[in-house]
C-alpha cells in the first residue's frame, strides 16, 4: 500500500505534515509505503531532525509549490513541478494508491476531477464532512460546496457514495439517509428537495428515512445528510466557527471539542476513480496523521471498487 | 396605539400569553391598547387570577382555535371565527395595528400574505432571525423559511428590508449587508447567489459590503445578512438545536444563552403592508411580553411608512 502525501501544503507545512508523518509511524508497526512529494532540500533535515526513520519512505522531490491562494486551474497548468502535479501524476500511473493534501483547495478539486476522474456512471464527485452528533455518534454531510448548484440525480448520487463511506469507513451498519429540508412532511421544499425526494425513495441501495431538518443535524437522526453544496458549505463552515467562538470564549467541553475538524483529518473526494483527500489549511500533526489513516483504511476496505460496483448497472 | 394578541396560539396558551401580558403592563406606565383574541369564558377568569388590570384590555371573542398542525389553507377557510382569523380581519379593518400570534405558523404566513397582503413594489414578502454575534451586537439573517427558492430580485428586496429593520428597531446606523455564499470573492457561488452579487453592489439603497461566508454568520462582519430560505431555514433550525443541546449537556456561558430565541420574541413578516409578528410555538411569558413591545416599537417608529416608501419609484 503505498499513500502519497503532499508536504508543502497547508499553513503549516512542511513541519506539521512532518510530524503527523512522526505520529502515524509511531503509532502502526506494519505501516504504509509513505511517497512524499515537496522540496527535497528542506524535507531531508526535516526528516532527520524529527528522527524519521527512512524505511516506509521515498522523497519525490517537486521543485514548485502551489500556493494556497494561487488560481487553481492556472498554477496546475504553469507549475507541471509542483507538489500537488506530481502527486497527482504518481496517482493517475498507479505509483501511489491515494493522495493527500492540506494544500490548496481547488487545485486539488480540480486535479481530482480531471487527472483523476469521476467513477463511470457518477455525474458529479462530492466532498463531505463529519458531524458529530450529540449522542457520541458520527454523520456524514454532503455536498459540502464542490457542487454549490445540484440536479436531483446528483443528491441521489450523493446519497449512495455517502452511504458506502459511512458503511465502510465510519462503520455504521445500513445508514440512515437524510434529505436535508425546511420541513419534515413529505412535499416540503424548495424544488430541488421536492424533486429529490422520490429519486431517494425509490433508490434501492440506501435507507432513505426522508427529510430532515436544521434542528436534525446535529441529532442522531440521519447517519448520511444529503444536500446541495450551497447549503452544505454555510453549515460546515458554522459549525467550525462556532467551534472557534466557544473555544476564544473558553466555553470548554467534550462535545464542543468534537467540533475541532482537526480530529477527523481531511475529506476525501468521493466519486473519483482513485482516493483523494483533501485537508483543512490548518492542519496540524494529528490532521495529517488522521488523513494517512483514512487513507489507508480506504484503501485497505477496497471502498472505491465497491464504490464503483454500485454504479455499475 | 392597539395591538392585537392571539391568546390561543402557541403550546403554552393561553396561560403564558396572559403572564407574558402581565410582564408587559407591570414594565410599561403607558402601554398600548391590547386587543386580545380568544375565547373569553377561558380568558376571563384567567386574566382577574393573574391580576391584569381591566384598562388597556379589549377582550374579542374568539370561538374557534386553529390548531398547531392544522393544514393552513383550510383551516382559515374552515374556521373564519378562529383567533387568528378575526385578529387579521381586525388588522384588515383597522381596528388593530399590528397582530401577534405563537399560533400555527402557516397560517400566520398566509393571513399576512392574503388578508394583509404585499406593499406596492414588494415582490415577496420575507421573515428573518436574530443572529447572536460572537462580540454582543445581534445581526439579522434572511430570508429564513418564507421563500424556500428566490431570484436574485427577492434577495436584493430583502436586502432593503432587512436594512431597514435593522435601522430602526435593532437601532444599527448604516447596517452592512452580506449576501451569504460559499465564499468570499465576487464570482463566487450558486447560479442565484452569482447573479445577486451585482444587484446588491448596484442597489444604492442599501450598504453592501460583499459575500459573507458560513464562518461570518456568528462573528460581526455584517448586520444585514442575505440568503435563499432553504439556507436561511437550516441555519435558524441548527443554531436552535445548538442551543438546545448545550443547554442539555449543561453547558452554560451568557453567549450560549444569547441563543435562546425566545429573548427575540418572535418574527415580523417584512414587506407586508401591516405588522404581523409570529412567536414561535414554544412561546412563554418573556416571548409573549417581548413580540408587544417589538409591535409597539414597529408601529412607534413607522416603520411600515419608511418600509412603503422604499418601494416607491
Amino acid at each position: 500500500m503505498n499513500i502519497g502525501l503532499d508536504m508543502m501544503g497547508g499553513d503549516f507545512a512542511p513541519l506539521e505534515a512532518v510530524k503527523g508523518l512522526r505520529l502515524y509511524l509511531s503509532d502502526h508497526s506494519a505501516p504504509a509505503n509513505l511517497f512524499l512529494f515537496g522540496d527535497e532540500q528542506v524535507l531531508k533535515p526535516l526528516l532527520k531532525e524529527q528522527g524519521i526513520p527512512e524505511n516506509h519512505i521515498t522523497i519525490v522531490h517537486a521543485s514548485q509549490v502551489i500556493g494556497m491562494h494561487e488560481h487553481p486551474t492556472k498554477a496546475l497548468k504553469d507549475k507541471p513541478g509542483s507538489s500537488i502535479s506530481l502527486g497527482f501524476k504518481a496517482l493517475a500511473t498507479g505509483v501511489i494508491d491515494a493522495f493527500i493534501s492540506a494544500g490548496n483547495t481547488g487545485a486539488m478539486m480540480i486535479g481530482a476531477l480531471y487527472s483523476i476522474k469521476a467513477m463511470e456512471g457518477v455525474l458529479r464527485p462530492t466532498i463531505s464532512t463529519i458531524i458529530p452528533k450529540e449522542n457520541g455518534h458520527a454523520g456524514l454531510l454532503l455536498d459540502v460546496g464542490l457542487n454549490a448548484d445540484c440536479k436531483p440525480e446528483n443528491l441521489s448520487q450523493f446519497a449512495v457514495l455517502g452511504s458506502l463511506y459511512a458503511k465502510h469507513i465510519l462503520d455504521i451498519e445500513n445508514p440512515r439517509v437524510g434529505l436535508l429540508n425546511l420541513g419534515e412532511e413529505e412535499g416540503k421544499g424548495n424544488i430541488l428537495a421536492q424533486a429529490t425526494y422520490p429519486l431517494l425513495r425509490d433508490n434501492s441501495a440506501i435507507n432513505f428515512i426522508g427529510n430532515i431538518e436544521g434542528r436534525d443535524i446535529l441529532v442522531d437522526k440521519a447517519d448520511v445528510m444529503v444536500c446541495e453544496g450551497f447549503t452544505g458549505n454555510v453549515v460546515l463552515k458554522m459549525a467550525e466557527s462556532m467551534y472557534e467562538i466557544t473555544h476564544r470564549k473558553n466555553i470548554r467541553h467534550e462535545y464542543l471539542d468534537r467540533f475541532n475538524f482537526e480530529n477527523y483529518g481531511g475529506t476525501p473526494v468521493l466519486g473519483v476513480a482513485k482516493p483523494v483527500i483533501i485537508g483543512h489549511g490548518i492542519s496540524q500533526e494529528t490532521a495529517f496523521k488522521n488523513m494517512v489513516v483514512l487513507a489507508a483504511k480506504i484503501i485497505q476496505t477496497d471502498l472505491m471498487e465497491k464504490m464503483k460496483k454500485s454504479f455499475m448497472i
